[in-house]
């Protein structure tokens, strides 16, 4: 049976869009599937200053940059919400295509505090928008691992952070907790529930708690991601992140995945785009 | 005692100036050392168009739109050849510097062809001196990707290049074979094997091999690189690429590791952004 595809990249987001360049480039047939305008998570990220070449650019303008990059190269992007994958056939809700491997580079996304859409100074990653908060007063929302590794980071480069969970107590690791209890410039408010959040002119400066008000210069949230990957029922996956070898191979023999969506330590941009390429390359090797 | 820096980074190339980035980003005390300038290996580099951002650009624009980057955070970058390092101490021909960490991004040097060294028209970078042979014809050796790409960029400068490679196939992307394989001006001779060099007061002119001889101007030479970490006598390397965890950590407890110098598949621009992402993390959580 012929096949549509030597690779379909499942996810137009940075990751996807840089397997896809390397496979075009190596003559592959390949196939971009996203349910969402190119970009994923670049989209939501007003300013990015940490990924090499570009001194501050937006995430939808690298995004742009990007996608102009797979333009040009004439690889096709089609529209599709998949549904499931089974014996080298991706469904969608719009058509079932057959490939000979996949790269799954679907993304996550960062679980949402309510009533915070139209809020400019609320951040979802304190790696990408610390700086902008020099030497102020932040609040970081969340109890878990990573609201304490985001409030050291903060701690760091910001005058105050003010941990507000909801959790009686920290739920991370005990060297984190501890490091961020030595903090002098930590104020930790454990079993603390946000009331409500007060703004001008969409500029959030007062959070209302059961435990008291705080004025703030910016709110980052950490109350953790969420990938999807429930329709992926044969995939071996940690809390729902995908798990890969050093090839960035899944349990499944013609499916990788690279990106967000798999179970590491380090989530960046830059840790995309080395996973995509060692994905694409490793997909051109066995199809050679 | 009081350390000079959080974090000494040895080597400006792309591995070297992300690391920085993300070190100085979370606040650490970070300086650059190399003793040449900024950009490493991209200096030599006549087109990159597999970096995610850009569609096409020249390597050394790359590198500067990177230094530019790392200029903006204030970064400190200073000329120096790394000796030797021990305890804590980086020496250098101009100084010794303590640190608390190291980041080791010396990237990886282009392998030299024998008998070569008196000659005058040898080149190991078509981007810098493939102007010196404009209407002119050259040789270029080697037959993988780097070959490749300087092929191309000789193609449209030289009246003729003529490829001359050890390997039966050309090793690199299918691209990059075919945009070779469609250029009128470009003579591929592979399976072929250089058997000695006739030159006149030092200059090259005539390059004897197994499949005929072939009178040139000049000669390009892309036939591989080679790591120099001898000076390293502690740390553990296999064939001279040092060996890293996955934290890019290597055998010495402040010693990490990233880019084109570690033991690795895959040598691109986007490994080694992501490579030096993950060991600046690690830094940075070992310090704090």
């Amino acid at each position: 049976m012929k096949l549509d595809f030597d690779c379909v990249v499942v996810g137009a987001g940075i990751a996807g869009m840089t397997a896809a360049i390397y496979l075009k480039r190596s003559n592959l047939n390949v196939l971009i599937l996203d349910n969402d305008a190119p970009g994923g998570l670049l989209n939501k990220i007003s300013v990015v200053e940490n990924y090499p070449g570009f001194t501050s650019i937006s995430g939808p303008d690298l995004a742009y940059k990007i996608y102009e990059q797979v333009n040009n190269l004439g690889i096709e992007i089609r529209y599709g919400k998949v549904l499931s994958i089974k014996n080298h056939q991706v469904i969608t809700d719009l058509e079932t295509i057959t490939t000979n491997k996949i790269i799954l580079a679907i993304g996550r996304k960062a679980r949402k505090l309510d009533n915070t859409n139209n809020l400019k100074n609320v951040s979802y990653c304190a790696l990408c928008d610390a700086n902008l908060y020099k030497d102020k007063i932040v609040a970081i929302v969340g109890y878990s691992n990573s609201a304490l590794e985001e409030a050291l980071y903060l701690s760091d480069i910001c005058r105050k952070v003010i941990i507000i969970g909801r959790g009686t107590n920290f739920k991370g690791e005990d060297s984190l907790i501890s490091k961020v209890k030595n903090k002098d410039n930590i104020d930790i408010n454990l079993d603390c529930n946000i009331k409500s959040l007060e703004s001008d002119n969409n500029i959030l400066n007062k959070i209302i708690t059961d435990k008291g008000e705080f004025i703030v210069d910016g709110m980052f949230v950490a109350i953790g991601y969420e990938p999807n990957t429930d329709f992926l029922d044969n995939i071996v996956k940690d809390n729902g992140y995908i798990i890969v070898d050093d090839k960035m191979k899944t349990n499944i023999d013609y499916i990788f995945a690279c990106g967000d969506i798999i179970k590491k330590d380090v989530y960046q941009l830059t840790t995309a785009v080395g996973e995509a390429t060692i994905a694409a390359i490793n997909v051109k090797k066995e199809i050679k």
